[in-house]
């Protein structure tokens, strides 16, 4: 009888994978199609794709809430737990995220939906006309349907705030509080160590400019092959140059990346890669047999995060790396003596500290910069205490104070990115957290294989690879993300490790806190340039 | 009170049309990932697509099935037929028809789609291989799981045969006793034009071959060029070169067309465009304002392929479309004086009659040979008087009377072919209805608009495009396809005018049926080659 029960939970719980697995294969496909839009489709396909987009998701968000599944899951939650190994607890728990969050009025998921389908094209459009009157107006609407999303989510999930409910949206088990402390210890020893790091800079010989052309199928060959010794399989994925914005998506053995580039500048096309390759890799390893589940998916976007920077801003920019690539790129662009193409002159290249207006052309330094600044700004308005009219005014006063500059229009300010007029609000700290996590992620590693810096001068990846595939990917959602970085790293994750690597890398010495008090928005910071 | 009644059974008719809407947007999505799977996907990435779209059929299988859509298809069915417009009334039918033809056992659902899956890579394997042993028992498994699935419709739909059954999967309203009819017209007089035809080339000057290289990137240009004047819409379209099969498929706005290339003969691209371009014209002028509905789809294979063939066949074949053909062939290759490029030239080798064993390969009046005897031999398996084992002499025995050849091997023979080891019986006669109905509507549309050909010159396909978009293409699935031809052409879909356009085209007089009795397949025809 026991025996029964037991085997009829279990059977319960094959129809709730088999149903999630239709889940997954709906958002595959979406994110494939996405891809193709980029890649293929004509333009004037859109609307027609737009529908399609809109059917899928909606036959997804059905499927989700689908009586059957409520049913379905609560018996399986029922059942004594030794019913189950624990890998599937875990999965059976992160089916009940996922139908919590997918759990909201139709009213408001058609809100939503309306924000993000329309915020892309909008904010486009807007920002190109700098039109910051109905810019505002929008935004304010992002931002009020949004904080009725959070705070719905956290009436239902027991979340602290409803911006802590929207943060977890992008950042699995991400505490608001432990967000604003570790942004908060970088935001004091930031603004010091841009300054020193840009002084250092000025009293050194400035690096050579690229010269010339560098022709798109070269470009091609050269990310493909450091592509390749990352690790990323080409037998199931692709990359594609393209005219937009880069991406990573489609599924753990169809990935697709996507960069931009520039005939004048090799790095452009290459860091795009890095960085999409990053991210791509971490989806090609996801653990197999948990393939098409929730355990198997990828975690928050800030683990997301911390795979793209370990390659882009911690691999890829050590000293060893930069010798690999000098003999790669004089090969293919067959410039044996171009001044420019040297290791160390491609490494002072890429590490030259400048504040800059727009958050996606910053260097690695000044980077955490426009995201401490957005965490601040996003939080104030979903709690209410800012609201967007005041937005450009509390923009400019934080890149002052910041980053000492002023941008001289909205559309090089706080109308620049797509995340708040398109509802994606708690994302951006997974930028810096996934920079926090790559510095943490690398250190540990670079401890337990000694041999990972080293190996980078002839492109082998192998290490580096072979350490994150154990400690990070094939762990899915099997583990939370503060349980994959306790046991890869020995700690939490946080600011420390990322500082300690900023000011290795641009000051030659170990991280030491400022002692003065921490800047405040208020505050007037030195000027750095 | 009655006024409520109707407005609630035009409330359940819209919440029926957003079902189909969705049923429709997961089949777009379907053929846009199998055109993606073409051009873009990585080889290694081919299981986790084939798991991606077995998930994306069962979700439309389980839609179309759930008890919701019977229950409304039931409702509106009951009300007055005068609560709904003409193409209502037409819409509902097709639903009930689409509701009906994939209400099947699971297990037999469950057959057909290991079939059709597997079908296609054992096909590729066995044939290659020559393993007829294997091929005749897989063979025998999908006739005799689709004799099922063809009584099972017979016996819910009320069909003349299982095989009228199987017919009209892909032939919507098609009767039996009518294709046996007009392919048996064809039987009787094809080997004697073919014979005649044949005889009379032998007598004139051999045509000039293709000499030297045509460029990729060239033919590309060209196939461009001539689909554009013919139609096609590039902005909301494209066409791709592939190794593999030619294919048209994807949505009404976002159509794809695929074709593989030569680079010694620029007419093996060219023409495999054109066709799927008569395809993607026909796809991209359905009617507007019924996207997404059954009565907004193409009607059968039979009439598609009507609108691929009067493209490739009737229109691209004629001496006015080489002319232009010629301009645009000299500029693009730019071979100002290359005699194989002279419009008569390209005609002749365009035109050259010689029997093959191969069916895609075969020229305009000997494929309906390849058809004739397909025709015969499927509907004998499905009805029980021929059997896998005894294929093969059936087959030569055809291909002997039909063409007076016999294949030196199975793989050159009955094994040549995807269709049956994949399922699709019941589908080949679409190719001769296709060719049938391409020389009908040519004919009205020619006496329509009697400038059609002439304008061909000057590659202005407008005429012919506006004839067709009115009488064909506009009226998506809202007429049967016998209504399309009787109002476009004053007759039933037949054999007279395809026998007649190929005794004009290949000898040069109007077609008078042969005195003789029919050819039997017993009967030994005389050598033609």
């Amino acid at each position: 009888m026991a025996d029964n029960v037991e085997s009829g939970v279990l059977k319960e719980y094959e129809k709730l994978k088999n149903l999630f697995q239709d889940y997954t294969q709906i958002n595959n496909t979406i994110s494939i199609l996405h891809n193709d839009q980029q890649i293929s489709m004509s333009p004037g396909s859109a609307p027609d794709r737009a529908e399609q987009m809109g059917a899928l998701s909606k036959i997804a968000h059905r499927l989700i809430n689908a009586p059957e599944i409520k049913d379905l899951l609560e018996k399986v939650e029922a059942a004594p737990s030794e019913s189950f190994s624990k890998e599937d607890q875990r999965n059976i728990k992160l089916m009940r995220k996922i139908v919590a969050e997918q759990n909201i009025s139709e009213d408001l998921s058609t809100a939503i939906s309306n924000i993000c389908n329309e915020g892309w094209e909008k904010h486009t459009k807007l920002r190109d006309a700098g039109d910051w009157s109905q810019m505002k107006d929008w935004i304010q609407h992002s931002v009020d349907t949004m904080r009725e999303v959070g705070r719905d989510k956290k009436e239902r999930l027991g979340f602290a705030s409803a911006y802590e409910a929207l943060l977890d949206t992008f950042n699995t088990g991400m505490k608001a509080g432990h967000v604003a402390q570790e942004l908060g210890k970088m935001e004091k020893s930031l603004p010091g160590l841009i300054r020193e790091a840009a002084q250092k800079q000025k009293e050194e010989k400035p690096p050579v400019a690229f010269s010339g052309t560098f022709p798109k199928e070269q470009q091609e060959e050269l990310c493909r092959r450091v592509l390749e010794a990352m690790g990323f399989d080409f037998n199931r994925g692709r990359l594609d140059f393209i005219s937009g914005h880069p991406s990573s998506g489609g599924t753990s053995d169809d990935t697709r990346l996507t960069t931009f580039y520039d005939e004048k500048n090799f790095f452009k096309a290459l860091i795009a890669a890095i960085h999409e390759g990053g991210h791509g890799i971490y989806n090609q390893t996801l653990p197999r047999e948990w393939r098409y589940q929730p355990a198997g998916e990828p975690l928050g976007m800030d683990l997301h995060e911390s795979q793209s920077r370990i390659m882009e801003v911690q691999a890829a920019m050590t000293p060893e790396f930069f010798e690999y690539l000098e003999i790669q790129a004089r090969d293919i662009f067959n410039r044996p003596d171009d001044p420019a193409l040297s290791a160390e002159n491609m490494r002072k290249l890429r590490q030259t500290v400048a504040p800059s207006f727009i958050r996606v052309y910053a260097d690695e330094i000044t980077y955490s910069a426009h995201i401490i600044l957005r965490h601040k700004l996003e939080s104030a308005l979903i709690e209410g205490t800012l609201t967007a009219e005041d937005l450009p005014q509390a923009w400019n006063d934080g890149m002052k104070n910041l980053l000492g500059i002023t941008p001289p229009d909205h559309s090089q300010g706080c109308m620049q990115d797509v995340h708040w007029p398109s509802g994606a609000i708690g994302y951006f700290p997974a930028y810096t957290l996934g920079d926090m996590g790559a510095a943490q992620f690398f250190a540990a590693a670079c401890k337990d294989r000694p041999e990972i810096r080293s190996e980078l001068k002839t492109g082998n990846f192998k290490p580096l690879q072979e350490w994150l595939e154990e400690n990070v990917h094939s762990k899915g959602s099997l583990l939370t993300t503060e349980e994959i970085f306790v046991q890869a790293t020995g700690k939490k994750l946080g600011a420390d490790d990322y500082l300690n690597h900023l000011s290795e890398r641009y000051l030659g010495k170990p991280y030491t806190a400022p002692v003065s008090a921490p800047i405040l928005p208020q505050q007037k910071t030195p000027e750095i340039n």
